[in-house]
């Protein structure tokens, strides 16, 4: 069978539908989806189940599920708790390929809720039913007409038809939605509420809808990430086919959960790795709610952008001084008006060279003009997309002042409208036409700058087969405990540099080895047990000769002992000193909604208190590692600022991209991984690694 | 004759008004002005002046401004050009009042227009006569109505009073915000384009709106500043007189025009310098154009914030964790729910203890819940404001879902709502009853963002006599150029502490000169030609005795020799090593808009980078300055961050104060200045200037 067959139709084109618990009371939400079914015109069979019915709305009621003859598609059931459970066996033994589950109360209401939701999976498994929810107001297809759902918002004469899929976990955020999109005169092909996603959650509905004709965007209304695999593959086959995935996410401002043992983890924060999932796959982020219905107009059907640099015409100067201004705060570049298009003007009596705006003034609202300035923008090299911002003539003669800007609908560049005034009958004689329009300045900015920034998904690296030498040093790690010895011998034979070292037993071989290492050195104790060696007293930097450094190991060890009494110490790691331009901290982590995550940021104190760093999913490349340090902003001190003597962004890429090899299945035990500080040295000298930290499940 | 008589009355409530120019040709925006206060039911006179007609619209058209008997209150003068020059010699001759100017071509368009852009100056000047504009699109007040104005806008069938006064550089967003205004049942008492600002300016007219029993809050669109002291006064008495001041403006993108030769001057930028007014005199700044409309009435008839903490009650999850995401990520914090309305809700089977929000879900949605629900929440000494945040009914039962609602207009706290679908009826009827309510959870945040965090105007310092010996040192300063030695003995008479220093005429006596302040001194090249010594190879640090320091003089006479010959020379620095916890700069300049400026941020290439610095109006007082501080993020290294030792705060302050003082009218001759570094020390050891550079007109 198909996954059409056996999941798509039943989901989203469902010709017999088990409606189970549904009510004949119009006040009750259980009444909803088969007066929505029926308000909506769906052509196919509703089949309510309640035992004390004979009848629902004109339909002939079924006692149960077991008694209605024929295939079902899908069951909604209307029924809490335990029912539900129950209900929800009775269907899959009855071999329905989809049942929906409205009802909360299991995982998101405590431990009673939990182990019912256990019994939901359960059933899952062992019939093989699919499941959507528990906790889902349901799921609507629009053509043909199907709104199998609870949400009160579908109440509304007339669902809109239109082409873009919604997918959210809040259940609630589909009418807010529906209603917004509604008064913009936008309609959605699909909208499903995915509950607690025991079953099927975001990502593999996401992917479903790649492959639905019906579908040209898909919008995420995301809370947390569940199946983050499965929404990876969605959002990468929805680039190929040319359909933007565009996600709203909560939690911007949770600084993350765990208290997380090292600098990195604290950097990255839980907000940074879902941006780097979004990076990594191709996903548009917005940042604000009405977004999701703004932006993806400049979107569809759009091949990548070749640059960011966007022409601005206007009939409003301040109006469009109010776009500019947020583009340019959204990171895009205005590009300068065409000679072309200033030659045109300059007979008309309209000054373009000047600024980097065309304000064609009131003077130059004539429809003609209007349409001969965007026709030369659009056509103009120099600029990569084009907007133009209208004035009060938008509220007054909507028809005249959109008109010569409806030609544009299908122009080969991104070409938005943005509304000064409150205009909307010219909105909705904008959005009719196709023509991207905007109501406020800063969305048309927002709209814009994801379009023309928006990401392309990044291969990910192969990885191919470890090398035996790191795979070694983990079991040595895990067997004996990741002291800095172990977790230099794991980042080494993963082909991080790292500084000259030898590791004595006792004081009294320190002279001996500084002798080897080569002065001047940094002494430190060597015990897994000690997380943070300089807060111990165990480390001494800068010594100068074996002597001095002998002196200092008894010192330390006096020191060490008074702090921890009971870590057992293996004696003294002696490191050659090195220098370099820049200190870097790698990081490594196991993001829970997102898995391997590499983090690049500056070292010392200040960086981590300007959280300066750059998070990726790991593995990354050497070019996606270059991406990285381009993005630190502080590591502008070794890229050529100010004439600073630039720093070797060659070695420190390649260092990040081996480092970030700790993603392989080989190192599934490595659960976080921080190397500080990473010293970077001059163009073609390399970087070199001084310390760094290992924690293995044992 | 009092200010209302001589300008209020004529400018807002005139009872003759002389249109100069005024056409019957329906197309020309010379006819609108007429027009449109005909439509809007103006009482007084109108007094169209046209050689050419004998009636306008049913008025008597006069030949010319002197045949007119009488006195005239306001004349708008609809020409161009010089014709517009003549008319207002012709008007300040006859002793109009006031005149406004619609025509533009005056400095906005090159020299010509520049010239009779002097020529407007020199008639107000001589005749007393009070103009608005040139570029002015007009002036009206709403009750009683008087649309003196060709905007375009004014052209809506109905003119709604309301009591905010809109004060715009730009003539044609004033039809934005009126149309924008219209659309959410919202009118103003005022609106005015003051175009050009040849005479009435921005803070003029905002002043004049302090005293105006029509007008609860000063909305204003700028683009520039021209009257900074008029604004900062009318801010202080508008604040006084509990009406808010609520600005947007433009250029947020804008990183300075100007070449600054310090760091500071890069680091502040110039809209750093217009948010540092501000908050100095108490104007709430908006970063979104729809907020100029969505903010005053959470501000109107408020008292000062009481803190920070907000409560919010919702019956959508979803939309209301977007508002609370939204709320943190601008800095408010979130109210746990008070005891007793957890303790009211638990009979009712709502469980409210649990997170921060309290969540009524639909269940809770009867109106008797969701008001008891917002009483006790109003009523909690634990929160400074509350948010209610409504789901679905608000679209579909807009009456039932707002009544609950309605009572709390005018609670003592702040209180708003946000509303999550798109409910235009509901938006309508809690904003008819005067419930500040949003339509994106965003706007909704920022709102209340600006609510709580609103600036109160701050003390200017009284400044008192400036030191003898400073005045002194800045006319030695200018006589002979401000090399670093004259620089620092300014600042060390402001009351700076400098480092211990000597200068010495030549290299022979450098030697000696160490000896009296103390090893380890830097060594650094004084001549008032050079303004950066490291570059010229000027400056050598860490010398640890006389004799190296001897040696480095030398090397360091044929560097700078080499670097810049034409430089004259004029001996040598010899200054005592300090070392401190951290580095600052300290930096002061005049703004052209706002005036003298003190800016501090943290030492070294990263902060510059990071633009992490703090500006104020200069001068500020040590409370003042403590904030600043208190706001450069990297400086927390000297706040006790991680157990890191504390440095000197207080003397950072009183210095950051005593340096301000270069605001002082005797310093005016000093346009910039800067110490760099400026080393903090441990807590109780105060803090120590290494370098200062002075740049003052000679």
């Amino acid at each position: 069978m198909s996954l059409f067959d056996s999941l798509f139709q039943p989901l989203f084109e469902p010709r017999r539908i088990a409606l189970i618990g549904a009510s004949s009371d119009e006040k009750r939400t259980t009444s909803r989806p088969q007066r929505f079914l029926q308000k909506h015109g769906f052509a196919g069979e509703i089949l309510p189940v309640n035992p004390g019915r004979a009848e629902i709305f004109g339909v002939k009621a079924w006692k149960s599920i077991d008694d209605i003859p024929g295939e079902i598609d899908h069951a909604y059931i209307l029924l809490n708790g335990k029912d539900a459970v129950s209900a929800l066996a009775a269907c899959g033994a009855r071999g329905i390929k989809v049942a929906s589950i409205l009802a909360g109360g299991f995982a998101d209401a405590g431990a009673a809720g939990a182990s019912m939701q256990d019994d939901l999976v359960r059933i899952v498994k062992e019939t093989g039913i699919r499941l959507v929810g528990p906790n889902s107001i349901g799921t609507v297809s629009t053509d043909p007409p199907m709104a199998l759902t609870a949400n009160a918002a579908f109440a509304v004469e007339k669902l809109r038809t239109g082409s873009w899929g919604l997918v959210s976990q809040s259940g609630s955020l589909i009418g807010a939605l529906l209603s917004r999109a509604d008064a913009r005169g936008i309609g959605f092909s699909r909208l499903i509420s995915v509950g607690n996603e025991v079953d099927l959650a975001v990502g593999e509905i996401a992917d479903l809808m790649v492959d639905d004709p019906k579908t040209k965007a898909i919008l995420l209304f995301m809370e947390t990430l569940r199946d983050g695999d499965r929404l990876a593959r969605a959002a990468r086959r929805a680039h190929a086919a040319g359909k933007p995935v565009i996600a709203y996410k909560l939690g911007r401002s949770d600084i993350g959960q765990e208290l997380a043992k090292s600098h990195t983890g604290a950097i990255a924060g839980s907000d940074a790795t879902f941006d780097a999932f979004c990076r990594r796959h191709g996903i548009s982020r917005v940042s604000m709610f009405e977004s999701l219905i703004d932006v993806p107009s400049l979107l569809v059907d759009r091949p990548p952008p070749t640059g960011k640099r966007v022409a601005v015409a206007t009939t409003t100067g301040g109006g469009a001084a109010m776009v500019v201004d947020s583009m340019a705060m959204a990171g895009l570049d205005i590009a300068d008006p065409p000679q072309a298009l200033v030659d045109w003007l300059k007979p008309l009596g309209i000054a373009a060279g000047e600024g980097k705006l065309v304000d064609l003034t009131l003077a130059g609202a004539k429809p003609e003009i209007v349409a001969g300035t965007i026709e030369r923008l659009l056509a103009d090299p120099g600029n990569d997309a084009a907007i133009f911002v209208v004035g009060s003539s938008a509220q007054f003669n909507p028809e005249l002042a959109v008109e010569p800007l409806l030609r544009f609908a299908k122009s080969g560049k991104p070409f938005a409208v943005s509304l000064t005034p409150s205009a909307e009958k010219s909105l909705a004689l904008l959005t009719a036409a196709g023509v991207p329009a905007f109501r406020h300045p800063e969305s048309c900015a927002e709209a814009m700058a994801l379009c023309l920034l928006r990401p392309t998904p990044q291969p990910v690296p192969e990885m191919g087969a470890s090398a035996k030498a790191a795979v070694e040093a983990l079991e040595a790690g895990r067997a004996k405990g990741f002291d800095e010895r172990r977790a230099s011998a794991l980042f080494e034979a993963l082909g991080v540099p790292m500084a000259r070292s030898l590791t004595v037993p006792d004081a009294r071989r320190v002279a001996a080895a500084v002798g080897e290492v080569g002065a001047p050195v940094a002494l430190k104790i060597l015990s897994a047990d000690i997380a943070h060696k300089t807060e111990a007293g165990g480390v001494v930097l800068g010594l100068r000769d074996g002597q001095s450094a002998a002196v200092a190991a008894r010192e330390i060890e006096t020191r060490v002992k008074a702090h921890s009494p009971n870590a057992k110490l293996d004696g003294f790691l002696v490191q050659k000193m090195e220098r370099g331009l820049a200190e870097v901290i790698l990081g490594f982590r196991r993001d829970p909604l997102v898995g391997p995550t590499v983090t690049v940021g500056l070292g010392g104190v200040l960086a981590e208190i300007y959280k300066d760093a750059a998070t990726r999913i790991a593995p990354v490349s050497e070019a996606e590692a270059r991406e990285m340090v381009a993005e630190v902003k502080g590591l502008a001190t070794i890229r050529g600022y100010r004439n600073l003597p630039k720093g070797d962004v060659a070695a420190l890429a390649k260092t990040i991209a081996v480092f970030s090899r700790l993603a392989h299945a080989d190192f599934a035990a490595v659960s976080e991984a921080e190397i500080n500080p990473l010293l970077i040295k001059r163009e073609g000298e390399g970087v070199v690694a001084v310390d760094g930290l290992v924690i293995a499940k044992g």
